[in-house]
């Protein structure tokens, strides 16, 4: 073969498998969502997606590879889902309620079949040290960093009343992660209760 | 044997197996802490406890069984560990901080090795419907419903400012849930966190 040839084979190859990769962590996201990150394992995607495990195996070498691949797909799914449609709402109180609007949405009609990909699995994880609960664990903190932010433009512009952002971003991921679990339980109540919540916070001094 | 001969036998091995039932349960509840119910198995447990398991089975019958009666078994020992010491305080804001302060001894030196129970299984079990489920959410209602309770007192005894005692129960719980993950993550500006949102309902009006 040529090497024009010899390149484009390489690439078909890159390609096929950058979309069996992609494939392969929908799946994966979906059952972690459900079941936790625990539950993965190369052996078990390559089964239900009808792979061989030696090729799951190439594309992530190890069960713990796989998991962080896991989280950080359900961080961008989570990214374009919930944080990039409010980036073009003003900054402070409007774009925090747009943040919550797009997150009850998120929780609602769930992305992930198990409904909120970070309430399934830091619990889980909490107690396991180790690359895969630091990955969640800097998911969360950016997260609520991102509400803490809105928080202090919302003071700063003096659109709500002083108050601590590290705090109120705390509590207001809380309420969250509780409206999730609510949510999944049947509770309809929990959206009502998030945003009398969230507006609490966003009163005028 | 002569019938009270037999009746010293039966006894002797309904106190034996009583025995097993909660040696069984003690580890079990410390798994589910760790690993989530689910990781739980008839066989699991009596290889851990060098237990046959057939005789694990005969106590449990099947895994959902176990599953519940490790629930129930979580909910004893945190009502011994969290509330009964607080009923001897005075009803309203001073029970409800007792309750807070007992919560955060619960998890920050954990009577689970895994944390808060039913933070750990109910971010598992939410999309799980079944009894498992309905037991862990039995506790986390009767838990809020406490909270709630304390509050109402205290509103009515004029302690406290008038608020909505289920909408605020439900955030101190989300709260004491997320402090939980916190703690397993080695935050321990968690427990002023905790302190400073229960005392921001508290005060007077």
């Amino acid at each position: 073969m040529s090497e024009l040839a010899d390149a484009a084979v390489t690439d078909q190859r890159l390609v096929r498998g950058a979309r069996t990769r992609r494939t392969i962590l929908r799946h994966a996201v979906d059952v972690a969502s459900l079941e936790g990150l625990n539950g993965l394992s190369l052996g078990r995607l390559a089964t239900d997606l009808g792979l061989s495990k030696s090729g799951v195996q190439t594309l992530f070498g190890t069960k713990e590879n796989l998991q962080i691949a896991a989280a950080e797909s359900a961080r961008d799914a989570f990214t374009e889902a919930v944080i990039q449609p409010v980036l073009t709402t003003p900054r402070g109180a409007t774009r925090l309620r747009a943040l919550v609007e797009q997150w009850i949405r998120y929780a609602e009609a769930p992305l992930f079949p198990g409904g909120c990909f970070w309430a399934a699995n830091l619990a889980d994880f909490d107690s396991r040290p180790g690359d895969v609960r630091d990955a969640l664990v800097r998911h969360q903190q950016v997260w609520r960093g991102l509400i803490a932010a809105e928080l202090r433009c919302a003071t700063e512009a003096g659109e709500i009343a002083d108050l601590d952002a590290e705090l109120v971003a705390f509590q207001i991921d809380a309420v969250l992660m509780a409206a999730n679990t609510a949510l999944r339980l049947g509770d309809t109540t929990a959206v009502d209760k998030v945003n009398r919540i969230v507006e609490g916070f966003l009163h005028p001094s």
